[in-house]
């Protein structure tokens, strides 16, 4: 958009508001002073301005017209002066004025988004911490000013940035650009994504959010950006989102920080816990080459530090296998006899810039990615063997990282790491983790990405809340989810013949709106052997429904035992229908032992989902047992995730349970609930 | 004991080693002249000192004896050296010489220890990083002098102390006592924790370990200091230790990480997973009060770092529960209109000190614990809140956390609130982790430790590896573990009456040595409804030990459909015998449901065990089902958990099933091994 040049690139930058000491406009004109950035004006009633920023009544005033304003005056005044920037064809705005929605002034932030439609205005905020663009000498914020770099955050809380950039200028970890977008009434997280996906000084975007209003919209833009470079992702709020009430069985069990997981995984961002780990992930990122398997080696002086972090790699899918014969015999020939020559790699306290330097050096040859771990003495300089390390990692040219520990010139020692692409952590352990999620971004970019075409069948659901066991049956068997065969007969008359025509012995069921929970009111016959068995069975059932709607009953075979699995979906307010998979019984419901996808998944995604449960085992066979239709399971589950796109009405169902056979599966009940 | 007064408040320290600058002794002088020791003698063979400090050829030719001594001369030296300080009445040495076992040289360490016990000197090391006691300023040791203060650092390894009290130095956070062991060739660790359970200057003890020789000595001297003071402990080593074969079925589900887990656990010990979470617990526990209960409030002057610390703090199992109606008309007489006066309190990015102080103040009347998060402005000092924040956590007496960020000060900030005992983290989350774990220490310092006396009734079993089921059921019985009914015949002349005696239907199980598995080969025979089915059983078994050991066949009631669990015994290297439970087939095997403790337990732990696993509403009933004989199961398990202490032969132990009924509960299957 035309507009992120007005932002980023500005010619000029009006700040409207009191240029007074200590008031927010003063403190914002002597940040972009400060940060370099050249034609800046102020505006405010008395026309004041500082040092040598000229001030101006109205933005209208500026004889040579900047096409940026940024905004820090009473919510009040917000309108009248975009009115004016409008006349003087300011084409960005950052509102930092707060005071409009998030009070409850709704009104008011309407208004001055009208007055920006007017006049083709794109604004930022309200209510927010300001933009910076590092590459530009931009600092139109209130937050701590960051070295310039590869990193993007856009955060929809200003205090995130301010503590991630304090982090980022105590340890020289450049930013690019940094978007605190506040209430997000024009301009919206969708758009600065878009901007950041091809800006080039972008090398990883993170983003603190803590909502997300159209959550198919948000992973459409996501997977467009994840395309092209990394995503960090922190997602706040966990618990107090699952206080929604859960809409149906399945959904209970779904819980709606799940949700948000699936999504941000399938558009292959990478969600973190908590900011020091966004900052982690972020300046690995930003300083090291791609990471494209999982070989870890360690080199290190001392073992206690080594052996956790081997700890770290092994658990999150690293592996720090031994050393080659090879290798070892390389390493044999310059490391003392005491050393380690396996994985990890231990110089002993002995060790030197050389040996450090010419074992990562060999050992990249058969090796992914290192990590060094130096625990100096208080005594001793631990810049040489920073040297060699930064001089090895340039020759390998593959990722490394440090755990640096005491020393006379520990901060320095990391500084030159750092400009060598090394990024150091301050355990081993994170380094391994960092490299584990740099590893699987890698492999995210690997895979065909999921694109579900949009349904073009759509069909329409009847009338009333509960479809009834029958047309529930012949809309899954229209879209090929296997089901027994069956009679639906709404007279005695007929149960004999129906039962014929099923074969003997049957399973019979009552069918009724009114009757949701069939088993717990005895509306289930099984073991119907003859036809007086089911003519007793018929008037059971009716007799059931007494006073209650009565439409029939549905006749199935009785079906052999089988493994008993679970199908669900269900609507999640900002991303839609989901779709659940689960063993049956305990296993869904007690051991929660669920997978949960954002609906539709393909067949391959099914599949997926089916073998990342834990009781996946039960279905694969072993242990004397042949394996059981995963194949066949994976594409009903796929046929049923399409559902809600072929019935929009539909609200949530259940599949409870599903049989799986060696050879097949089928549907052994079905619930669908409309939205109507 | 005696020794740790000479070791740890030496009259004078010789350090034995070339005072030749770069050389080790030179260090460990200017290190001890340093720390403001005052008796300090150097002893080398060119008689060589340094400044102040004076040279001597030997031990002997010191006139004012010293006490301790600090040996840094070669290996090869350390047995004359020794022999010096014997003659001399030195009483303590720390030797810092490797060179020793872990080289190899396990002669030369026993020789070192022979001379030592021959003179009585008590020692630390070889192979060490040496010791401190920063209240008797003796910092005899090559690593980073900390402040004085209230940790005690045990570590195996040296660089892990030099890490942990780098940071000391960095964060101002005051060590008590260093102590690095090496090969704890004479003093051990359990010395070391005796010694530092009655240290006055000691508050907390941290732990490194990476192996641990007598697992039960260690959980006897734990749980001693636990009942004085935390220890906060980080085991390295979990997959290289899980390397280790598994001995037997149960055995496999438990890993040997688990083991230690579990010994830890019961010991009231916090093991954390890293240095970072070692040294923010060390901290906390040495500077706040003591945590009581769960309720957590939050004050803040910025929502998302808020947001994300609620989550952390519930999933912890803190409570951040909405404030009081008195404590918001509290609020709302001082705090602006804008603030959430919920929890967290916002009190907004205007938030003054006397807002922060007045808020903690008031909340602690009905909250246990206080976290407050401050994210300043780069051009604002935070010293204000700070001092007010520090002013209100002397006021409540009460854990108060804090998370600092940005500021003109912010470091002379967080020095404020250390002093005051506000324990300062990176982050909010990391501040609500540490309060859990606090709570943890003070939870388990109210429930009585277990003891349990040893057995007096041993008995022995008989000589072979397996024991035969029918002898395994009587020992069952034996011990309170019920079983079935059941007959053992070796003569198919029997099987009328035995079947008569048990009652029809019965089940019949082949006896032999050399079947284990007996229902892989078709060993057990199951639906015998009359006498010809049994004779006929009984030949079939007969046949299938053909050429084997057949010994007879054990006969049982046909038991109704019950809920089947699994209790194992196995003994572990370093902890000896474990106790393990679990439901039957998939949930252990599989999903690997189980509980495991260090055996034996009580009645009480067993129930604890029981209700730990995920799959334990199984057993509790809902759903329509009655509750099954969780009672009757605990008290069997306790059983079950003494049998290696009763049969000190007893390798290892399965009931696998153990039938579980609403009533009672009985051993299905017992498989017992002997040691011989």
């Amino acid at each position: 958009m035309e507009c992120f040049k007005s932002l980023f690139q500005p010619k000029g930058v009006a700040v409207i508001g009191s240029a007074t000491e200590g008031k927010l406009g003063n403190v914002l004109l002597h940040r972009l002073v400060e940060g370099g950035f050249a034609k800046v004006y102020a505006v405010n009633p008395k026309a004041k301005g500082i040092d040598e920023v000229q001030g101006f009544t109205s933005v209208t005033a500026i004889p040579e017209k900047p096409d940026l304003a940024v905004i820090a005056s009473p919510a009040a005044t917000v309108k009248d002066v975009l009115e004016d920037c409008g006349k003087a064809k300011v084409k960005a705005a950052v509102i930092i004025s707060s005071g409009f929605g998030e009070t409850g002034n709704r009104e008011g932030e309407a208004e001055i988004k009208a007055v920006a439609e007017k006049y083709g205005i794109r604004f930022v905020g309200p209510n927010c911490a300001g933009i910076m663009n590092t590459h530009a000498y931009l600092f139109a914020s209130l937050e701590e000013t960051p070295p310039t770099g590869g990193v993007a955050l856009v955060s929809q809380s200003g205090s995130i940035g301010g503590i991630m950039m304090d982090w980022g200028e105590k340890e020289g970890i450049g930013f690019s650009k940094f978007i605190s977008y506040g209430n997000g009434s024009d301009l919206t997280i969708f758009d600065f994504l878009n901007y950041l996906k091809d800006d080039p000084e972008t090398k990883v975007v993170a983003l603190y959010i803590e909502h997300i209003q159209n959550g198919r919209e948000f992973m459409r833009v996501l997977k467009e950006v994840t395309k092209k470079k990394p995503v960090v992702l922190v997602k706040a709020g966990r618990t107090e989102s699952g206080r929604r009430a859960a809409a149906s069985h399945t959904g209970s069990m779904a819980g709606v920080d799940n949700v948000y997981d699936a999504a941000v995984k399938e558009c292959g961002a990478i969600r973190v816990n908590n900011l020091e780990e966004m900052f982690c992930l972020c300046k690995a990122f930003a300083l090291m080459p791609t990471l494209t398997n999982n070989r870890l080696l360690i080199v290190t002086n001392s073992g206690g530090p080594a052996i956790m972090a081997t700890d770290k790699a092994d658990a999150e899918g690293l592996s720090v296998k031994e050393t080659s014969l090879e290798l070892k015999a390389k390493l044999k020939q310059y490391l003392p006899v005491h050393a380690s020559l396996g994985n990890p790699v231990d110089i002993t306290v002995e060790g030197t810039a050389q040996w450090y330097k010419q074992t990562i050096v060999d050992a990249m040859a058969e090796y992914d990615a290192a990590l060094a771990i130096y625990v100096g003495t208080p005594y001793l300089e631990a810049m040489p063997i920073a040297e060699a390390i930064a001089e090895a990692a340039i020759q390998a040219g593959k990722p490394i990282v440090s755990d640096f520990h005491v020393g006379l010139d520990i901060d320095e020692s990391i500084e030159i790491l750092r400009k060598a692409g090394v990024t150091n952590f301050s355990t081993g352990e994170r380094g391994a983790w960092v490299l584990a999620k740099m590893l699987s971004y890698y492999k995210y970019l690997q895979k065909p990405v999921k694109v579900l075409e949009p349904e073009t069948n759509m069909d329409s659901l009847p009338e009333g809340k509960v479809i009834l066991e029958p047309l529930g049956m012949k809309i899954l068997q229209k879209n090929a989810i296997p089901t027994p065969e069956f009679r639906f007969i709404q007279d005695i008359a007929d149960v004999g013949e129906a039962c014929q025509q099923i074969g003997y012995p049957v399973v019979m069921k009552v069918v009724s709106p009114d009757i949701i929970h069939k088993s717990d009111v005895g509306g289930v016959k099984i073991d119907i052997y003859d036809e007086e068995a089911a003519n007793a069975a018929y008037l059971h059932l009716e007799q059931i429904a007494t006073g209650k709607d009565f439409r029939g009953v549905i006749i199935y075979p009785m079906l052999p035992k089988a493994t008993e699995v679970i199908f669900g979906i269900n609507r999640d307010p900002q991303f839609g229908p989901l779709v659940l998979f689960g063993l049956g019984g305990i296993y869904s419901e007690v051991l929660k032992d669920i997978a949960l996808r954002i609906a539709p998944v393909d067949e391959k995604c099914a599949l997926e989902m089916i073998k990342s449960i834990k009781s996946y085992p039960i279905l694969a066979g072993g242990r004397g047992q042949k394996p059981l239709d995963v194949a066949g399971l994976a594409k009903a589950l796929a046929n049923f995730s399409r559902l809600p796109f072929i019935y929009p009405d539909l609200q949530e169902a259940d599949l409870n349970p599903v049989f799986v056979y060696e050879d097949k599966v089928m549907a052994a009940d079905v619930r669908l609930i409309s939205k109507k």
